[in-house]
């Protein structure tokens, strides 16, 4: 049996979560909203064959304070499947991921979309489905009140199905094009679907032929047991937020464990947890590097994290003093203990923690190539993971030190592809071709 | 004063508009659904200079008779938004007109998508408004009663007031990007919308910088009294229909003095009425390809038209016989007298009759590149139009036709463009930037 490898996406809206990034010496400003870097980093993502580009998305700007709206990088984005689209066109490999919402849109449009993607680029399209929790994105569609949380997760199910149903209108040898008889198609490989469910009614057929995948690939980020839930039931890659190793051990075997149950196969969910990589010649260096891309974050945003974190307001502490022993609150203990045992195990001061938490304060692996790759390693062999979704600490640095480094290091290791399987990021998933469910064999 | 130019735009979803085209010798069956074909297409129309590639749209299948339903060559096609986001990315000076219906669409997704595909093409992108009366539409959005046709040129009318308040969230000087400081951007320097009208709220503000073209083109294609005047009080390009030149030039006069009630500058709204443009080295040459292409219409199909327009079952007749004498109807008088005149003014069979009408009915220029730029000159002086919306009979040879033979001829007499004004297409069409109308300068 050939070594278990790696799949890598590409964590690209934002470009960086980091909120300092933009700011970091040698980085561009402006990635997120200017094409001719985000092509080269398409490109340079695909030399180095990472699976997916994968697009998260916001639905409005956020209604956030003054003095942290006004340090956002993020403020002027592309809507990604119209960037998806357009990089589907400078690429020949790479999928392509783009979000698309099951609360603010319609499933007869998405499932025209994620076709027409699915065509255009050869077979690389995914749909992250979200649900979409912001209620400012609700306020930007007429919405008061946001449908509340399991709600959303019924309604998304459905979604799904509704989408999955119009992808499969057309049997994969439905169009004639017989210019002889002057019969186009064949009428008896198109199923009309005539859906009528609780949440949308959609009668079909869509106006466009099979997927190239079949369907495009499944994507999904919920965490919550609803999320999970439809995770396991459809979704066939899961990107997660698991802060360290047994987390991601406990959600992966869940996961899987909830796939089985439902009747699939562990092997055709793939759970990739998001990574926040920094690199450098040294692990010292890597650590230097963080600390000055944290030192970027202002200190109030940086303030008002440390205190949800807390639990209280952390402006009466002192910036450049240890954290102070804090009191027990009602609110979640999980985090306050993990924020205070950062603080005391890398010895950080008040304000270095806020920066922690404001700039990044998920899974981080910081070190170098050999050292994160080890990390890699033991998350894949040890049930951890299937993978990552790479988040890029500033740039192009940040993409250039990956795939100029640490890749390398993983293919020698022989713990990640050097060529792709296929031109479908469904090959390179190792993910089977959903049957028609109307039309067998095709 | 210079003389006045023709504006072109490329009719191309459908790539053709007859329903013989596939089948014509030596064309491509496929070129709707034909990535390749369609990217060729659009180098080609930009190497003659066009000014727009227009992607008009269906939101299904449409719900008709079997034997037809085999036959038609439209059954699978792109999201035309999609597409152009593609061909935008291969492009770099036509202008991409995609079609969005304000009766199924959401005013924060439409204005989000246009700006994102006008920042990706360098500031090429126009919206063709359509207010969808297909009601095989409605049954792909839950709805069962489709809204009433003035009904839904009240909501297109707020849709589009909504749609431009969001692409003016920003000034154009928003955009800081001041690394030193950390300021990204100017929170003085966006507006909140907070739209509440009479179909839509809408918080706002958009999550992207103002388009390049500060707006995408305007485009409207109603010819009811309700879409006239959405045309004349909101667009800048207007997609005609009118079957001969004395009908385009009522229309052109109505339409033009609608904006200057409306307060809006004559030459700020371009009427391109649709041609459907049949080229040969001789006029009979261009008949006999007409006569051929419409043999290839399915008689039955086009006994349905025939029969419609005449306002009876047309079944009864010889096919092979001349158009017998027709009683009045209570049918529209106009189109049973248009289609007997043409019949016997062309000497035309029942069947040579009815696969004309199956064909393409509409304003058709057959002939050669000097008698049809004749007529291209006649309607432009005449104020029959201000250029045209040009269908082709078959691909690829209907192209090439027109970009080797028509262009050239039109060049040489002054009448188009031997290079674009600019890049962006509002320099092309010769219309001016919109203000923002919350920021004043910009």
């Amino acid at each position: 049996m050939p070594q278990k490898q790696l799949h890598l996406g590409a964590f690209m809206r934002p470009t960086t979560l980091h909120t300092g990034a933009w700011r970091y010496p040698g980085s561009w400003p402006d990635t997120n909203f200017n094409l001719d870097h985000l092509v080269r980093f398409a490109r340079q993502l695909e030399a180095a064959k990472f699976d997916a580009f994968f697009m998260a998305d916001h639905l409005a700007v956020l209604n956030m304070p003054v003095e942290a709206l006004r340090r956002s990088h993020t403020i002027a984005s592309f809507e990604p499947f119209t960037l998806l689209a357009a990089l589907a066109m400078v690429t020949s490999h790479i999928g392509l991921v783009a979000t698309a919402s099951t609360t603010f849109d319609e499933p007869y449009h998405v499932a025209r979309r994620f076709a027409s993607l699915d065509h255009i680029s050869g077979g690389r399209a995914a749909w992250n489905i979200v649900t979409t929790s912001n209620p400012d994105a609700a306020r930007n569609f007429g919405l008061i009140e946001h449908m509340d949380h399991d709600e959303r997760y019924v309604r998304a199910r459905e979604f799904h199905d509704v989408v999955t149903g119009l992808w499969d209108s057309f049997a994969d040898d439905a169009l004639l094009r017989d210019t002889q008889s002057g019969i186009f198609f064949n009428p008896e490989k198109m199923h009309v679907l005539d859906h009528k469910g609780r949440y949308f009614s959609a009668r079909g057929p869509l106006n466009i032929a099979r997927p190239i995948q079949g369907w495009p690939v499944i994507v999904q980020a919920g965490s919550s047991d609803a999320g999970r839930q439809l995770a396991a039931e459809t979704a066939e890659v899961v990107f997660t937020a698991s802060p360290n190793l047994r987390a991601g051990q406990a959600l992966y075997a869940d996961v899987k464990a909830r796939a089985e149950r439902a009747g699939r196969a562990r092997e055709h969910i793939k759970i990739l947890p998001g990574a926040f990589i920094v690199l450098g010649d040294t692990r010292e260096e890597a650590r230097e590097k963080r600390a000055r891309l944290d030192g970027l974050v202002h200190y109030d945003s940086a303030l008002a994290s440390l205190s949800i974190a807390l639990g209280l307001d952390a402006a009466r502490f002192d910036p450049d003093g240890p954290l102070p022993e804090v009191p027990e609150t009602n609110d979640s203990r999980s985090a306050r203990e993990r924020v205070v045992g950062l603080a005391r195990r890398e010895n950080l001061t008040v304000r270095q923690l806020a920066q922690r938490l404001g700039g990044y304060a998920g899974l981080s692996l910081v070190g170098t190539a050999q050292s994160v790759a080890d990390e890699m390693e033991e998350w894949l062999c040890t049930e951890g993971c299937d993978g990552f979704n790479v988040m890029f600490p500033y740039l192009p640095q940040g993409i250039d030190d990956v795939t100029l480094h640490l890749v390398p290091e993983l293919q020698r290791r022989g713990l990640f592809r050097t060529e792709y399987a296929g031109r479908m990021l469904r090959e390179n998933l190792g993910l089977p071709r959903p049957a028609n469910r109307f039309f067998a064999g095709t």
